[in-house]
């Protein structure tokens, strides 16, 4: 598989944009034209995910329907529309000596993508890919693989089509998790793997890659309502950050509140999170507000629930904040809630996270929500890319020196 | 010392311009003023590693003379004078809900550096990194240790009186190999891993890397001399390129020439390599019109010599020399020496390389000479950074986004 995508990389480095896009708006077709088939053969998966009793977070990754098949189209369509990155000169410069030094963008090459439950993600990323020149493999994961089957079926019928090259997009069908052991050293044919899941997925891919790895980890994000907040405005983007779409990686999972505002905030808070269906994890002083609360344990602090609970903690101070998020923050989305100019600028500079919000729902890290198109995922490393990685992330450059004759003295 | 980096990476961060450059001026200076005390202790590890029968180049790249003491303190001088890249807005948007969007240089973090015998490494190395806000853990190689223990001595004493925070520079002053499979375990503290030197090492590395890789390896140059060159410019570059420091990575390893000039070209370039002392090993076709040549075999296509030995190939078309490239090549600098346009647009477009040239010495492949400043290292990989690595290389981005309230829909 890794050869055949090497020698597709190849021909998808130099092709037209016009037949990208054209592969792109084909693909889409195909997916709209085949969206009961889809949803027939996801319902396959969703069953099997049922039985095997995963929560309901899970089943919601998983599943897909009218609109979701729609946001796959339309992600492909703007894709379509986006400029082509390849060719791009980054820069140019004259040199001294005369030396012409550009620095033009290219394909990274074959890039693999190891991803968990959302079959979206099959689409977002043989597309992004397909746009910027790159050969892909992908694995998806064991509960979505009819869906995935079917999805690159439909992709590569629809690209082959518009004449692009066979294997540009594969899929490892197998679900044996030797292949994934197998794919990542495959540091021959492969420029970059993109692992997409969970904390054990991350560390195993890290562990045995001599691929480089461009992580999409965990997201723990907090929201830090500041003294001075509006707080109707936080109470709005608290509760559109937790319960708007819980299962993702953006979504809100520690509050962390100023002492000086839990009387009044703080019942209003829970009180709404309680009727949207959340448990509200709290330390002592929360308890002692919000009667209901369940007591938080330092697990709390740690943990991605990916579901409708959320952790709050009372902080005594703006530093006591930034402590709290420094050591338990996964680096990718944290949010202050203030109208305080230098408290908002103490927590932008401060904070080391992929992104990092003033009054803003952490749920807006999104390629597309950033104006990137659709994404590939969200980097929470630092090398390579950050945050939301679109068609720029997935291009390297080359320098391409025209001299006339010059020697180094 | 990784903990100790990571704070000190913190304080660096958030450094003013004026006093990273305050510091690099004050390194440069105390390096000029401890030049022969450097070059005395330099003597030691130049004495112990011709008692171990080591290479001519290797020698020389391990040698520091006024000269190369000069380069570090012009490298470090030319570093404070280039922009700050930490701050820098690299984009921003604002979006349809308003929400502005932007894209923020900072430092990466913590950044270990592995390398073999060069000690003009260390002041490279350690002035980009506080530049660019990072820390830095550098490993270099036992044959040069007296001289990087002295070196390292000698910088932080300097920046340590101009404000830069204790630990910003570090050196592993022990040469037990152990210390660097523990380094590369760090990913807790560090964001990125630079080794720069054979392809042992780079392969130890990537085997052995949790932490991301950021690889400076082997540097199999080509030039290409086409049926359409200028043969005095090929005769001069080729030299050049072969010749002016053999014992670098950007030096020419294997030329090929098109066989309608065999019999023109060959005579006259081996002639004057063989004047310059270079051992010349040629297919059969070379060692027909050049009886002197050596027979290659096939090791020596695979081999990057880093001494006044060259490989020599005949071809018979622009095709078949991209085909030997893209077979042999490391992804380095690759060079063509032609008039016809169109060749060079092909050679241009499909060498798969760090840096690909038309008609100059492979050389120029330098952070210096591209116009850079002083470089970290080349990487030979995609991923990241691509070809030589100056300060924008050593610094990631985040994203800030600024709202009045916004919630995802």
């Amino acid at each position: 598989m890794a050869q055949r995508a090497r020698k597709a990389a190849r021909e998808l480095a130099t092709l037209p944009t016009g037949v990208k896009n054209g592969a792109l708006i084909g693909m889409a077709r195909a997916l709209e034209e085949r969206s009961d088939d889809i949803i027939e053969t996801n319902k396959l998966d969703i069953a099997s995910a049922r039985a095997s009793g995963v929560s309901s977070a899970f089943l919601d990754r998983l599943t897909l329907n009218p609109a979701r098949i729609e946001g796959m189209v339309q992600g492909l369509r703007q894709v379509a529309s986006l400029a082509d990155p390849v060719g791009e000169i980054i820069s140019s410069r004259v040199r001294p000596n005369g030396l012409k030094v550009q620095r033009v963008r290219v394909p990274l090459g074959v890039i693999g993508i190891i991803y968990e439950s959302r079959p979206n993600v099959t689409v977002d990323a043989a597309g992004l890919a397909l746009k910027a020149g790159n050969a892909v493999i992908l694995r998806g994961g064991s509960e979505a693989i009819s869906s995935n089957v079917r999805l690159v079926q439909i992709l590569c019928q629809a690209s082959s089509k518009a004449g692009i090259p066979d294997h540009a997009v594969q899929l490892i069908e197998t679900t044996d998790r030797q292949a994934v052991y197998e794919l990542l050293k495959l540091d021959d044919y492969l420029e970059a793997i993109i692992p997409r899941g969970g904390p054990e997925l991350i560390e195993l891919v890290r562990k045995n890659s001599t691929v480089p790895v461009i992580a999409h980890g965990k997201g723990l994000c907090h929201i830090y309502v500041d003294e001075a907040a509006d707080l109707r405005m936080a109470l709005s983007i608290v509760l559109n950050a937790k319960v708007q779409r819980p299962g993702v990686c953006n979504a809100l999972e520690t509050l962390l509140v100023h002492q000086a505002i839990t009387q009044e905030f703080l019942p209003q808070v829970c009180d709404r999170l309680s009727r949207a269906g959340v448990e509200v994890r709290g330390d002592r002083k929360v308890c002692q507000v919000v009667p209901q609360a369940l007591e938080a344990s330092e697990a709390d602090w740690e943990t991605e629930y990916l579901d409708l609970i959320l952790a709050i903690k009372v902080v005594s101070s703006l530093d006591e904040a930034l402590g709290h998020i420094s050591q338990y923050g996964s680096g990718h989305s944290e949010a202050i809630v203030t109208s305080n100019q230098s408290n908002a600028k103490r927590f932008l500079q401060e904070i080391d996270a992929a992104a990092v919000y003033v009054n803003a729902s952490t749920r807006f890290t999104d390629g597309g929500e950033f104006g990137l198109g659709a994404e590939m995922g969200i980097s929470t490393q630092k090398l390579h890319a950050r945050g939301p990685m679109g068609l720029q992330e997935l291009t390297s450059y080359k320098y391409i020196i025209y001299g006339n004759g010059q020697v180094r003295g």
